[in-house]
């Protein structure tokens, strides 16, 4: 077999863009009192699916996260029953009731058995789930082949768009999709991160662990702080096998670019959430190159990424490079001030340690753009990372002062 | 000989309180263009002191510290100079010759020789310090008994009321004097740190540094998060022996007395800092009970007091409890959320991992105190910790978005 190693992405594309999957929503009326405000939502594959899920690193997991840890076991998963609204979040033994029967009633309404529904939910914490309203509302929902992106909206909680993808590889002939819900950037400490991953390739259990891994750690994972995590954060993803493909296994030659195109996905994913922090205005991209190990790399990127000093200077347009390099410094990578270099943008403000003469209103310019880009060369290694964020803004810290009350 | 413990406040207490300390401060125009902005200080002793310090963790180290561990490996200093506005951090060989060059011009002017002055300095990054301004300064910087405020108020800058202390013990008798400089309490990130601790009881050096470790572990620490440190933090202690105690050891009577003082001038100050975090308009007080260790408490409650989102719920009055909880469980510190405890003020929201029903107007209440009190029981252990912060507030972005522009 010639694999073609090209990724194209699908036009609107979404979770059910790939064959066999199918999507619907509704408004069950968990928290919004606006009628039309999709909140429920249920993804599900003709046929069963391999499927694997990394989880929150939060020692405190909220009812959803338990059963589904406890499901996974077996490796498959046929459908998923999703809320906004309520995240059955410290809800104690009666949560994790309320979460197996809230699959029970998808099961049903779908027609599989129970053990085969996952479940997911975003929203506040601390309140009980209204099953009354689940249940009714889960009666409601229609599944239809492009109900996909009814799913990507009905995941919203504080997320000022839907974010959901598509790419297709051609030989062996499989697509992706997915779509995910975050926000809440500072940290995302309480910033749900649900994000549901189709695919009508045929994959084998192992590999798409192994493979889920790595393209969380690369986008994801360089948005949210690791262990940064809210209790219900949850990456899956459902393997249906329609497209009849030989099962991709490491050793296959299609692995690497069923790697490339997961990727692909979980990236642009990771930089829509990024974006779409809450209060943000513009992207942050920070790429640390030439670091002692990719650990490192990662490290830095995400700790200048996070900074709320960083992002604030971003928000206000204020090169104050400074607190890039002091973020760096005390992310805990190996750094030698003198021989760092930081560039923003093209502009180049420290060279091996000492502050470059530059051009302020360039630099003002650069930070002014839709998507900030920042660059800092450690020379002592070759490990590369690039991570994710948005500038702080006073929104934020509205939107986060009265998010119950 | 009677220990005395108990331990009184001095009315108007500062650096300048112990006996032998002088201070004094001018405005050198560094930063402000506003006359009357103290923005430069000298600390003075009229014997040498046994001096000892803790420093910045950020690898990014500015030339002010790198002057002071050189000079501290003797464990010993006459005088400190510091200047706000300008923190000569990322600035190179030549922000070491800065430095030595203002502890020279500051020796020559008390009459000290250079080996014996330390250098201190806050403010905007990457800028060169300007050296001759601040030589003027010094030459008009009157020393006196009563100096310490003036020396409180030059080393703020976008703190808003000046933070000093001092505290008597009388047999033996002695005084603690301090004076600190905090700000930005997201993390404290660039948020220089300082503080400068006098005294004049006689004190071994290595009781001394092992004392003031313990001290800032306990108060500075509890404030700031381990690491995230800018590359202009200090703590400084300096002992003159003028209250011609016997020299105080580990192993002394007053070893515990000593210890009790200084930490109470530390915890004192780093509540105040925590405090006037920028945008602030409450304190925060995360109190970690029955933790496995004293790393575990200290590490839950910093991260609780860390939290954006906690200190936004916390600024909005909104009992969003399931923040608190959720940071503690992404701590690192050993919790099970069955066991766990959660009160507000007096108020218990979750009772081993169950939410109890409770007052909402109560809890408002609670919320809009000046001091705002959090207690996590872990029941896991028997250590407990406190870490204090502030509110997250929209004026803290906009402070942030505007500081050097």
């Amino acid at each position: 077999m010639i694999v073609d190693t090209s990724i194209e992405f699908v036009s609107s594309g979404t979770v059910t863009s790939p064959r066999g999957f199918h999507a619907g929503a509704t408004y069950a009326g968990i928290r919004h009192k606006n009628e039309g405000v999709l909140d429920l939502a249920i993804l599900f594959s003709e046929v069963p699916c391999v499927t694997a899920a990394v989880f929150t690193g939060n020692r405190v997991k909220a009812a959803p996260i338990l059963l589904c840890q406890q499901r996974l076991k077996s490796g498959k998963a046929t459908a998923i029953v999703v809320n906004s609204g309520c995240a059955n979040a410290f809800t104690g033994e009666s949560g994790l009731a309320d979460a197996e029967a809230m699959a029970r009633s998808a099961a049903e309404a779908i027609g599989v058995a129970a053990e085969d529904v996952l479940v997911a939910s975003t929203g506040v914490t601390g309140q009980p789930l209204p099953l009354q309203l689940i249940q009714a509302g889960i009666k409601q929902i229609a599944l239809s082949p492009d109900g996909g992106h009814d799913l990507a909206r009905a995941i919203m909680t504080t997320d000022t768009v839907p974010k959901e993808i598509a790419v297709r590889v051609n030989n062996p002939a499989f697509t992706i999709g997915g779509a995910a819900k975050g926000s809440g950037m500072i940290h995302p400490d309480l910033a749900t991160l649900l994000c549901f991953l189709t695919t009508d390739a045929s994959v084998e259990m192992e590999f798409l662990r192994t493979s889920l891994k790595k393209a969380a750690d690369a986008s994801f994972n360089m948005v949210s702080i690791d262990g940064d995590t809210s209790p219900n954060d949850m990456v899956v993803i459902m393997a249906n096998g329609l497209a009849g493909n030989e099962p991709i296994k490491a050793s296959s030659e299609a692995a690497e670019v069923f790697q490339q195109a997961l990727e692909q996905v979980c990236i642009h994913l990771a930089k829509r959430i990024a974006r779409d922090g809450e209060g943000a205005t513009k992207l942050i991209e920070v790429t640390v190159n030439s670091a002692v190990s990719l650990d490192d790399a990662r490290r830095a990127a995400r700790t200048v990424v996070n900074s709320p000093l960083v992002k604030a200077a971003v928000h206000g347009n204020d090169p104050n490079w400074g607190r890039i390099i002091a973020a760096a410094g005390r992310s805990g990578a190996e750094l030698v001030e003198s021989k760092t270099d930081l560039y923003l943008g093209d502009i180049c403000l420290l060279k091996t340690g000492n502050p470059q003469p530059y051009d302020e209103s360039a630099a003002v310019e650069c930070l002014k753009k839709d998507e900030v880009v920042i660059n800092v060369n450690l020379n002592l290694g070759t490990a590369t990372a690039t991570a994710w964020g948005c500038d702080l803004s006073e929104e934020y810290v509205t939107i986060n002062s009265e998010y119950t009350t």
